[in-house]
């Protein structure tokens, strides 16, 4: 079983295995620098579905099934599923997954639910209480700007800092054994508000609750920003990204040769008209399963960490006059099984 | 650590604590049959907030504070949480503990939240990964109302088959040692949607999802309904609650004996115009943690199951004709460390 470290720190004791990871996306990701990546690049926006909703469910349920399949698993052979979205009442992931029959596990952690769903699968499996089990999540454009922000057909003008929710989603099997990658550790987050109230700006909201669990991270295991070959942030987006270095700088810790963020990656600000970066469940999550794990099996990337960062904002509290309180969890994943 | 008995149902190895629980309710809750079970009934439905939001958090904050309070532990003492209600984006959850800074991890359950909590609570800490965990919900009537159905000053006019949500919230606080109540064991719910589209008729799209659960666990470790003095349901109110029992006879299993629903036993349907009962994360969650647990304590009761039910439905998806996915998790709470 995993090791309680300090609190809300744990270092795995048997390395459970990401034993199958998968990705799709939506055309505009498919066009962006890190196209190549995604598993499936899905050019229908509404994925063959009705409405939006629909769409964001087919998306997340396919992915989930394309995981199982590359490592030839059907749904009884998942014992449960760790999955959750942005969406009120996390649709995308109930109606989606309904079909599937796997015993459900629902999660809301807003952009940070790829890593909360691992750590936890990870967590469980480590300690034998699970064989196989998915973490899994997704975002959609359609379904998240309207939600959130403003109906789409009104056509508002979006400030510099804002972030495009990303059309994607992304899966993982974790397997008490198996290849590489394996999660070697993890810290849970705090919920951090620094006061930030503009919805376009989630990044700086979303920077301190990075900066904490990072360096409670690298506190609690006495490990430094050069042990990792990749410090990868899940949607602090261009702006937020600035903010995190500066702020760990202060604390006198220097990511920046290590540090990556998905939603800084995932579009070309000048040709793809994205501003700040990408955001949204699915951005850290595809970018993970698509671009960073395949270089983590093969060897290319040793050890990563991967801080997926939550803005835990409601628009009726945005309303109410409240700030946004956000949250990142942690996950250590290595190339190798032995080893600290 | 826990042992998997069957993909998703476990029997615990260490029969973790629940060494602190506790209960906060509205003043509607607090004039119900089982008003004097509660730790503290507030009569102001705003808990000195401004909105009701606001109030839900504070009703949230203060059941949690309370649950450390009686054990005379500090946030600081919690290695951390796992917590989720009704309201979009869970914010009764994230702005209620907040302020509280302790490690925290979001669910998305529904009504089925505190079971799902306690489940996942029980077994890290049963796996050794966690020293005191807390599990909370709750739900307040005047957010879940206007969110999932009609403005509260439109007044319209409520269905015999309607619930009323309750202002309740439960909290415990779960130790890998400790007196009684212990967790002995746990079925994780399989998503299970037969169909039902009305957003007032809760119960009839719950009792399926309760009806696979409860046999699975009982299927799973060879128990069967005589071995509990409570088999206890969320909130499946008056109409789930008959329906429950049918389905189960129509598989031979009588649980009619042992059958109580939070939802059902909350109010008084004739002097409290609640038709069908009461529902809300925070009815099963205060249900338990104020009436049940206090006799699994002394042992009146000796060994009870509790099956929190979810409706996974969406005001977004009802306009588009969808059905309600609903979930069912199950805890084994016993008087007893030791037996099965």
């Amino acid at each position: 079983m995993a090791v309680k470290i300090n609190h809300n720190t744990f270092i795995t004791e048997n390395s459970p295995s990401i034993c199958s990871f998968a990705s799709i996306a939506g055309s505009k990701e498919g066009e962006g620098p890190l196209g190549a990546c995604f598993d499936q690049i899905e050019k229908d926006s509404y994925f063959g579905q009705e409405t939006w909703e629909q769409a964001e469910s087919e998306l997340q349920k396919r992915t989930v099934q394309l995981a199982m399949k590359k490592v030839n698993l059907q749904p009884e052979d998942i014992d449960y599923i760790f999955a959750g979205d942005l969406i009120n009442q996390c649709t995308g992931t109930t109606y989606g997954l309904r079909d599937l029959n796997i015993p459900f596990l629902g999660i809301y952690g807003a952009c940070s639910t790829m890593a909360e769903g691992m750590l936890l699968a990870a967590l469980l499996t480590d300690g034998g209480m699970g064989g196989k089990i998915i973490a899994a999540t997704s975002s959609h454009f359609s379904t998240a700007e309207r939600q959130f922000r403003f109906p789409l057909s009104y056509g508002g003008q979006r400030t510099p800092s804002s972030q495009w929710t990303c059309t994607a989603s992304g899966a993982v099997i974790l397997s008490p054994s198996g290849h590489a990658p394996y999660v070697k550790g993890a810290t849970i987050g705090r919920i951090t508000d620094l006061g930030i109230t503009d919805a376009n700006n989630m990044g700086a909201a979303m920077a301190p609750a990075a900066a904490v669990t990072i360096k409670k991270y690298l506190d609690d295991t006495g490990k430094r920003p050069e042990d990792f070959n990749v410090i990868l942030t899940g949607d602090l987006g261009i702006v937020g990204s600035q903010l995190l270095l500066e702020l760990m700088q202060k604390d006198g810790i220097d990511i920046s040769k290590q540090h990556k963020d998905c939603g800084a990656s995932i579009f070309d600000p000048d040709q793809q008209d994205t501003h700040a970066g990408g955001s949204g469940c699915g951005c850290g999550g595809s970018v993970l399963c698509g671009h960073y794990l395949p270089q983590v099996q093969t060897g290319e990337i040793k050890d990563m960490l991967f801080i997926a960062t939550g803005a835990l904002m409601s628009p009726m509290l945005s309303q109410q006059g409240e700030s946004i309180p956000s949250i990142a969890h942690l996950i250590h994943i290595s190339h190798s099984k032995e080893g600290a």
